[in-house]
């Protein structure tokens, strides 16, 4: 596919009909030619990831109208990585500038009739980082259109609370993070910093304890664990010295996250070093949510205010016996019993 | 400087005087048509890291002589990394081939002197690892030259006990791992597998867990320390949030591990976190000796046998209030009384 760089990608708005153009995609030179005229306003959001990052472009509805159930979705598209940390400032504006560029040409639209766009995209931890985001969109997007620039767990959150802004998140899947928002507006997170700053709770933490403890059986310093077989079974390979191998011949963490299935086997069949793994994640996933509970005071005076916890990812949820998400509930509610899990349906892409 | 692909830097000695070659230098010409005849036999000696790689030419000197002191070493060259794990096969073979090169042009010999290569390398984790290596070295060198292929941990050991493979040597520098020998010629290792999977004692290990702290004490999840103040000041930011970034920016271990210092003056000054993050490294390090210890029962049946104990890296060096390989010497002595440290004196390029 042809890369556009950082603005050229909206060239296509000056051209008539752009028959055989990297962003016509099926019956939208007709949407084009009879839509483009109509003065529907639209509003893009965006969610972005480490993985992939979404965009989907819907009619702007006037506050005083109650939201159709379902929404109604004009057009979505799918673009990779636009987290920064991972792929560079220059990259990651260019995927978000496709992906935002492919919604509007799907939904036979154009930037004027955009009022607002709503980014969450991960890799936004820093005051810094919103600024800088923001000040590429508004070279796109006039100063009529209202921008919003949000760590992606603030999507995860309004996913689970019909986009209301109130309560806490914890995701936990490759990464993990916990957010949380006040109904006046005040927002705080833990974790979320990456594996060298210490996010144990997540799919890669996980995976690395358990890969640290067949390295350790190995050599003499930890106990022997069936995670050994698992994992020398699950990666093909014959000996734990090929782990060292393995690790270093791609570094990425959502390969090594992939190894959870078989921590959470292990403990299922009663392997002592593989619960104590999940006890520990648990533990740090519950302290994750703790920290932005408590510094936000969502819980109330008394500590038993009611207050949502969402909980998304691959980690937290609820289709094993070893339901990691259920004990993180557990561990929380004990010091917040206002805590109201809710496990969002969300699309798998 | 000219890159040579594997194999082709040994064209050198088929050419009759290499003026202006790449590999010519200082003195060398004169050197090579007065030697390169003399039929003096020489032996090479590699120390191949991830950060530099040195090798030294040195006369063969026979069983029966006693060792001079110091070494007749007739050439010294130094490369870059050598580790297969981080540069990838092709490029550890040229940086190594470079450097016997290298070193045979300064002492003005050629192949056909050589009788033994002794390449202790890093990233020599598995039997799979020393013979592919073995090979291509089987390539140059022809069947009557001895070749040995080990672990640098394995120079290390030697470089404290003058040669002698028997003991225990312990390496905490970036990376960690501890090797150790018996005199009958059985080896053990334990740690060095990477900081995935769990080389805590390390000086990356040290510096990720002083970073994870900072994190935790700004978003609530741990207790305040003064490594926050620390950490930022040495690395010149102005907020832990911004310690995400600067990870990401650079994930070099190298880089990382040389926080260290800024935790060793934090615990001298009394921080407890800092203190706890040094404790629990020297609990790691000492429980890699105590593994290789164990596995070779170089203690002997009463545990009480004398072996020693070989100390390298900045970690261990014994220039602060808070001496690590102190306290390391001190937690293995309580289980081994006859451990016996050895520092050596070693040549920092």
């Amino acid at each position: 596919m042809k890369r556009y760089r950082n603005g050229e990608i909206w060239d296509f708005e000056h051209e008539k009909i752009a028959v055989g153009g990297a962003f016509i995609r099926e019956n939208s030179i007709f949407n084009v030619n009879k839509m483009n005229h109509s003065g529907r306003k639209v509003i893009l959001g965006i969610d972005g990831g480490t993985t992939s990052t979404v965009c989907v472009c819907m009619p702007l509805i006037p506050f005083t109208q109650p939201l159709p159930d379902p929404l109604p979705v004009l057009a979505r598209a799918v673009a990779g990585c636009s987290n920064h940390n991972s792929v560079g400032e220059s990259a990651a504006r260019d995927t978000l500038e496709q992906v935002m560029a492919d919604a509007l040409i799907k939904s036979a639209s154009t930037r004027s009739a955009v009022q607002a766009v709503c980014l969450s995209v991960a890799g936004v931890d820093h005051p810094t980082d919103q600024d800088r985001i923001l000040n590429w969109l508004r070279e796109i997007f006039p100063s009529h259109v209202r921008l919003f620039v949000q760590n992606d767990a603030v999507a995860a959150l309004a996913s689970g609370t019909m986009g209301k802004l109130h309560g806490c998140v914890l995701i936990a899947s490759t990464g993990t993070i916990a957010y949380g928002f006040t109904e006046d507006g005040r927002e705080a997170r833990a974790a979320g910093a990456g594996p060298i700053l210490g996010d144990w709770g997540s799919g890669y933490g996980i995976a690395a304890q358990a890969l640290t403890a067949v390295i350790r059986a190995h050599d003499g310093r930890g106990p022997q664990t069936s995670l050994t077989l698992g994992i020398l079974h699950k990666l093909n390979l014959s000996s734990p010295d090929e782990l060292i191998g393995w690790t270093y011949a791609d570094p990425s963490w959502a390969r090594i996250a992939a190894l959870v299935p078989v921590v959470v086997s292990s403990a299922e069949a009663g392997d002592l070093v593989a619960n104590k793994i999940l006890h520990d994640a648990v533990q740090e996933l519950s302290s994750s949510v703790k920290a932005v509970v408590q510094r936000l005071d969502l819980c109330g005076e008394d500590g038993k205010d009611y207050f949502p916890l969402v909980m998304v990812g691959g980690v937290l949820e609820a289709n094993k016996r070893w339901d990691i998400g259920n004990e993180v509930m557990n561990c929380i509610s004990k010091d917040f019993p206002g805590v109201r899990p809710i496990r969002p349906k969300v699309e798998h892409i």
